[in-house]
């Protein structure tokens, strides 16, 4: 997806420790514009794949998720970082974050995750996956399909891609980014 | 907005305490369409404030302002649950949660809150206040200006509205809930 490739090298910033910013336009300050044409190339992209909802987790999965589904015509759900003990019927899993090096609860309820459904998972990110397997693990315990995976931006060094895509995941990322080494943005 | 006021009552679900859960469509699981039509009518009656940037709260807020932010072609900036210590360039405050019975802390990054910025604020839920009154706090420590608060619901008989609308901010809200007593939606 060109115009998201070139945004990332004109407004994405990048640290010490494969850490890029998009905090201008995708994931604190957010580009709604941008959002809908990466809604579309989602929608596009997972055409064939009768999806009939689309789950993703707070906070920054929400904004491409909502687009998505407007533009799919499919509802959304968004699992909660929470422990489940504050939500009725709850199914819940743990997800370990690299990034804030901590583990933390992740629950949805099983009113919106039924088998029979064919899920599409939206997310800004994926490094190393740890969020996908836990949204994985959700619908997993639920009994509904898991359909494909949409992600705006990967970082194919942190392997997270290939792990999915070996367990024969539908994985679709919009700009790939192969390296941020010396804080140098490279994409494929 | 009388397609929100059916639906609330249709499928939002009231508890002791004042508690309603719209999670069925607002709030959990999510409904893009109803959520455009959000977006248009807060478009419609905002039109006239000279809006330049929407800002909102993780994580409900989000879909509503990222529709609104759509369209009225206008970018979007939520406030993050977390510590200022983790942002750069953090404005933060203390929310007080009425709800959960704690304080958390919301932060901003003053580069996406500028002097000259007209905000509207649009959030789901208007209480007692508290979330509001935190995102007042973080736009005048910017020096923006407050043009505008939009919610989808109003507990009006929380009366969080009302210190709004007394200290001269143009407030709306699509569904304006009267009562929640005896477990039944009273919708003015």
């Amino acid at each position: 997806m060109e115009i998201l490739k070139k945004r990332i090298l004109e407004d994405g910033t990048c640290y010490e420790g494969g850490i890029l910013k998009v905090d201008s336009f995708i994931n604190h300050q957010m580009d709604p514009m941008l959002m809908k044409l990466i809604a579309e190339e989602f929608a596009r992209r997972f055409a064939n794949d009768r999806i009939n909802k689309i789950l993703t987790i707070e906070a920054s999965g929400i904004a491409p998720a909502i687009m998505t589904g407007y533009t799919m015509q499919l509802p959304v759900v968004f699992a909660k970082k929470k422990e489940p003990k504050t939500m009725r019927h709850a199914l819940s899993t743990i997800v370990h974050s690299f990034t804030k090096d901590r583990e933390y609860p992740v629950s949805i309820s099983a009113e919106y995750l039924k088998p029979g459904d064919r899920i599409l998972c939206i997310d800004d990110f994926l490094a190393y996956g740890n969020a996908a397997f836990g949204l994985i693990d959700l619908i997993r315990q639920s009994g509904a399909t898991l359909a494909g995976m949409g992600f705006i931006i990967e970082k194919t060094f942190q392997h997270g891609g290939d792990q999915l895509r070996e367990m024969g995941i539908h994985v679709e990322s919009l700009a790939r980014i192969k390296s941020l080494e010396n804080c140098q943005i490279i994409i494929e």
